[in-house]
């Protein structure tokens, strides 16, 4: 991990550690550039950058401006749905643990469940190279299948286009959600002293995405976390009603997944470091690379704030299922430092913790 | 058009036309092929192989395989949904009457209206191809919130995706849409002797896209009907309440959607060449490219069945709405020849029309 610590002291109460972190309190990110570039679409700083002057600027609504990991429509009956959507452009289209049909189930399974909806239907879109196999296309399909299945979602509605050799690298598909919230749920607000929950180990996606393209030089088993994290998160929320806000932690990672909580809330998220689960492999992995796991992709993860009087139920629920087996609490919500994300680190000190910037993992999902 | 005329005389009643007919009765294509093809895209003949053989084979359920322009979904409040999405690929991404944003846009409402929604909320999932300009996308965004601003549609939710130059040909745009369906609407079942209703003029878009790539060496003035139909298909539903079956004509056109109706009823279609209405230039330049208008792609357009009896109240309505001033009665739907597509030619023959074969108009839309 970066070691650009900030103090060797414990605390930010008060005093030149506040000042100095104050001035790195995160805003959301300005765009400056005029051509698109890979960090647009990295999920970190670049793309809340562009995300902020492209897209909220132009579409403006109150679900949008949300930026959560879906909207929520409230339909004439007073019932609520949950609407997401992502394309998956990962290269290569199979990894150990998983393929790019897995993760177009469970991307958007899982962006449904962190705004807590039960999913339900999904649509698929498909953009395929003229060339492609029909086979393997069968078989993506087929871990579609297998992956909505298992999620207990249908696939209801698609559409396929085809363009040139040369115009699009091999396949790429988008899929789109519906979920309904259950009556009644509702999520109180972030406050100081909430815990976070980690459900497991961090950054398996985006190693075994990188190890699988040969991108290190390095032979290594890990397996990407990729699943469907809903039947997880109806555990926690049975075990932790008043759980505050749950996101999953895909592009940019656990730390890029804190600044947007940070953010949101305008509190501080203070990390511990010796608690993050992290792979030994998949530390190695990011140490040959110079990233820090906390910016690596997850596909099966959650990040869930909960209040302390629930925060010891939730976990033991979480670890009761196989998807948390490894959760643990990984950090605390603070007053100060206001916006931003701290790492206590192992040795007694802190540091920032900013959002992913530049991609030094692209096509990850 | 095409003049494979199979008679030359105006009845289907019985005797050997209808023999011949029934040869070429429509039974859902087959796949053959082993790789992916421009006309697997096409939204023909070789698209509905595809989605028969990979899609709807993999992810069996009833909504998916009534293969409509959208999927109906039962919430349980009784509540009914549509949902549908389409991925956009066209090239080039602005032409005379609209941009890839417009069709982002109309493309998913269109498919919602003709299944019996309201259009309410649309997602948009965006893949670029590093360098693209941004100043470019603000313009195209610009264009889908115009877009859905008119259509009375939020864009809430998105997603961002960049892969390296080279690996997508600048821009693809993917919709998926969420609309309400009025409570107690219902579509009564197709019958013998109900009428076909063409909104307007055939073949605009897919005639303006190519004129706008300069494949044809001649200059013309044709704009994209490009539009959200939703208006216009509220305004017949108001007039004509028992309407049977709504469609829009996108890719493969009018004759590919008129062989879906076939197929998906059993019944014949039988048009009339002289009512259908193509503007002289789409035309001419359908004749240059020996392609025949009934398959050239509409996104503006819609086909109704309507009962005898209240087919010139939803002509007059359609007439009286900006979108329908040229809405024409096109055809009418028979017993026999079943499954099949049939054109009354002007000089009092008779064909088959076909789904589109081939793609003779790539990346259209």
């Amino acid at each position: 991990m970066r070691s650009d610590y900030l103090s060797s002291g414990p605390g930010f109460a008060e005093g030149e550690v506040i000042e100095r972190i104050e001035a790195f309190r995160r805003r959301r990110p300005r765009l400056r550039d005029e051509l698109v570039t890979l960090a647009h679409g990295a999920g970190g700083k670049s793309s809340a950058a562009l995300v902020d002057a492209v897209f909220v600027e132009a579409f403006r609504n109150e679900a949008l401006e949300e930026l959560g990991d879906g909207a929520v429509l409230a339909l004439p009956s007073g019932e609520r749905l949950a609407l997401s959507t992502d394309s998956f452009v990962v290269q290569p289209l199979r990894f150990p643990g998983g393929s790019i049909g897995h993760l177009a189930v469970h991307g958007t399974v899982n962006d449904l469940a962190c705004s807590g909806a039960v999913p339900r239907w999904l649509s698929a879109a498909f953009v395929l190279e003229e060339g492609f196999p029909v086979a393997e296309l069968k078989e993506i399909v087929a871990d579609m299948a297998a992956a909505a299945a298992a999620a207990g979602v249908q696939i209801v509605t698609g559409d396929t286009k085809v363009v040139p050799r040369g115009a699009a690298d091999g396949l790429f598909v988008t899929t789109a959600g519906v979920g309904v919230i259950p009556a009644g749920r509702t999520f109180p607000a972030v406050r100081t002293g909430d815990r976070l929950i980690l459900s497991g180990t961090m950054g398996d996606h985006g190693t075994a995405v990188m190890l699988a393209r040969g991108d290190l030089a390095i032979e290594a088993d890990v397996d990407s976390d990729t699943a469907a994290v809903s039947d997880l998160v109806e555990t926690l929320l049975a075990a932790a009603p008043g759980t505050r806000w749950l996101r999953d932690p895909t592009r940019g990672g656990v730390g890029t997944t804190c600044n947007e909580l940070a953010q949101a809330t305008g509190l501080g998220v203070v990390l511990d470091e010796a608690a993050l689960p992290v792979r030994p492999v998949v530390n190695g992995a990011c140490e040959m690379l110079g990233i820090d796991p906390l910016h690596v992709a997850n596909e099966g993860k959650v990040v869930a704030v909960v209040g302390p009087d629930e925060v010891d139920d939730g976990l033991a629920a979480m670890r009761a299922h196989p998807l948390g087996r490894d959760a643990v609490v990984v950090g605390e919500i603070t007053e100060q430092p206001g916006s931003t994300v701290v790492l206590r680190t192992a040795f007694g000190g802190t540091r920032i913790v900013d959002m992913l910037v530049g991609d030094p993992l692209p096509r990850i999902c």
